[in-house]
């Protein structure tokens, strides 16, 4: 392991020492023990992973990395390649749904070129930290060598880092990349033990004939590449420079002790990938929705975890992360602004007089 | 029927001139079409609602009506009916959950004293529009007269003729009154025709016991008022001041052309009966969450409603609207700000190039 890998892979488990004293705070809370349900563990986990009763949303941030896929040639999406550059043009200029979700949500946005195939036009709006201009087809041969994988997850380690040193304390992760839940597919299958079959969804829209046609293209891939097997093979294998960014930037927000939002199915292929190398990262991480895409629901499956929002949403860019914001908000707000049964002189059940 | 009554059942039925061209401008938004899900319809029915392309949200604001109720005295609530007035004075000082939402939400907050049994002092912060001190105990005569109700259902609508004059477009409506869910439970099984059993759930957190008792006193009060038939004179017998103001509010604001957020069981028991005095009331609404008392998706699906928000709350006071009010900015945002495909130079997927 190199030493670049070995300190990405250093993340802390969560701190519960504080769990008591937050579940006591928040259960004196002036509402019935529990009447706020999915907020107040939302509240305790806030408070936990910031070590503090009074949790903070500090400088909220999304970085949306962008990337190209070899396997795009296969046919595998609807939209031609030719989209990403498109797409990540209009994220600068701001006319993209996650320009507009930022704006509502507060948050900070930062788009980043992690391997878009078409050079972009300096921005101060755009990071340029691209490993290649597109990965290979992994139909015929690995998208990445373990270097250029490595170099992904340095490269979203190190923008996370950027925003850490101005205080950011929450942040949410979004990509885009034509043909990328078919990288996400095949990594989830490998690394989760799922037939691909059960990986494979619609993407930005596929017919059932284009459905059926990726799943034989991926089946194969996977076979071809069947002794892709630890963490770091299977992501330069199947992965693209936008998920390895991302995975990269997952191990260190956790390393941060950032709030993470997880967005949909490919931000979720990213912590399988981020998760298969440090287990810890999955504590760090609030589970903003479940998206439309068929595989969503298994993966949140396979971390156990249930969705703060399900609104049907199958676009990617970190959208479900952005309107996830505004529950963190709430949670961290009750806990510093809500009076306790004693302070405000109201009645608990203790006292009831029927 | 009395004037004032017919003034306030005048609602239009939803201006669906615009659907075609707000459709088209969503579906040519720079997402693959219907991505956005949820928020999709939402903004939808925004512009239907707003009659424009533009949706807006416009000085949002929450309105909590609070009440007492004589059914208290049965024993239905495990809180004691003390409790009511120290909530409102805990909403007046700032303390309690939707003090914190509406903060995180924008929403303008007023609290209204819609007849709890205890005065409470005078504050610029609170809005005394008691129709009397807590309802009589409908388990042995009606809560309250036809002219009250009517009182209160124009209470209600002149709170919300107020914040209209303000310029407010989106509007929210939550409650506060010990043992309103009894009320809730029997207005709803009355003009839904859901046998009691299906309506009565934990409240406040009831044990088992307390649910069957609280079921007993409910069906032996609907068999004593077998004759309540017709809207108002349900909402007379078995209504609460803050149910009744909540229902002429969810009146007028369908009349003034608001969006309105409905909040969890006792709101959406207000809805049912403004729903049942003025059909159109409902296109107006967003279901703004599922809550977790029992008989809340069986109102629900009387709607044929979907909720925005599944986070098992079960508080009232609005919280639930308050948090939905975000999804409402985002479904205006992207309808305002997003480029359109062409506008972007973004290829559709009919420029496929597979």
């Amino acid at each position: 392991m190199t030493s670049t890998l070995h300190d990405l892979i250093a993340v802390e488990p969560l701190d519960t020492s504080l769990r008591d004293t937050l579940q006591h705070l928040i259960d004196t809370k002036t509402k019935p023990p529990g009447s706020l349900g999915r907020l107040e563990g939302l509240a305790l986990q806030l408070g936990m992973i910031q070590r503090t009763t009074r949790p903070r949303i500090e400088r909220p941030a999304m970085i949306v990395f962008a990337g190209d896929h070899g396997i795009a040639e296969e046919g595998v999406s609807p939209y031609p390649q030719a989209v990403t550059v498109q797409m990540v043009a209009n994220f600068v200029a701001g006319g993209a749904a996650i320009n507009a979700f930022s704006g509502v949500a507060g948050l900070t946005l930062e788009i980043v070129d992690a391997g878009v195939a078409t050079p972009l036009p300096a921005s101060p709006t755009l990071i340029d930290a691209h490993i290649g201009r597109g990965t290979r087809n992994f139909a015929r041969e690995p998208a990445m060598s373990r270097d250029e994988a490595i170099a992904a997850l340095a490269a979203g380690a190190a923008r996370v880092r950027h925003h850490a040193a101005l205080g950011t304390n929450v942040i949410g992760f979004g990509e885009m990349g034509i043909a990328n839940t078919s990288s996400a597919a095949c990594l989830m299958s490998r690394l989760c033990g799922v037939p691909v079959a059960e990986c494979v969804g619609r993407g930005t829209g596929l017919d059932d004939a284009g459905v059926a046609k990726k799943r034989d293209v991926l089946a194969a891939a996977l076979e071809r590449h069947a002794d892709a097997r630890d963490p770091l093979d299977v992501l330069a294998t199947f992965g693209g420079f936008e998920i390895a960014m991302m995975a990269g930037a997952l191990l260190a927000a956790a390393q941060a002790r950032m709030v993470i939002l997880v967005d949909g199915f490919i931000a979720t292929s990213a912590l399988v990938v981020a998760d298969a190398l440090a287990r810890n990262v999955r504590d760090y991480c609030v589970f903003a929705h479940a998206s439309n895409e068929a595989g969503h629901r298994r993966m949140l499956d396979y971390f156990g975890a249930r969705e703060l929002l399900a609104l049907d949403l199958r676009l990617g860019e970190g959208t479900g992360a952005a309107l996830a914001v505004p529950l963190l908000r709430a949670a961290a707000a009750f806990v510093n602004e809500m009076a306790s049964f004693e302070s405000a002189g109201v009645a608990d059940r203790s006292d009831r007089d029927e």
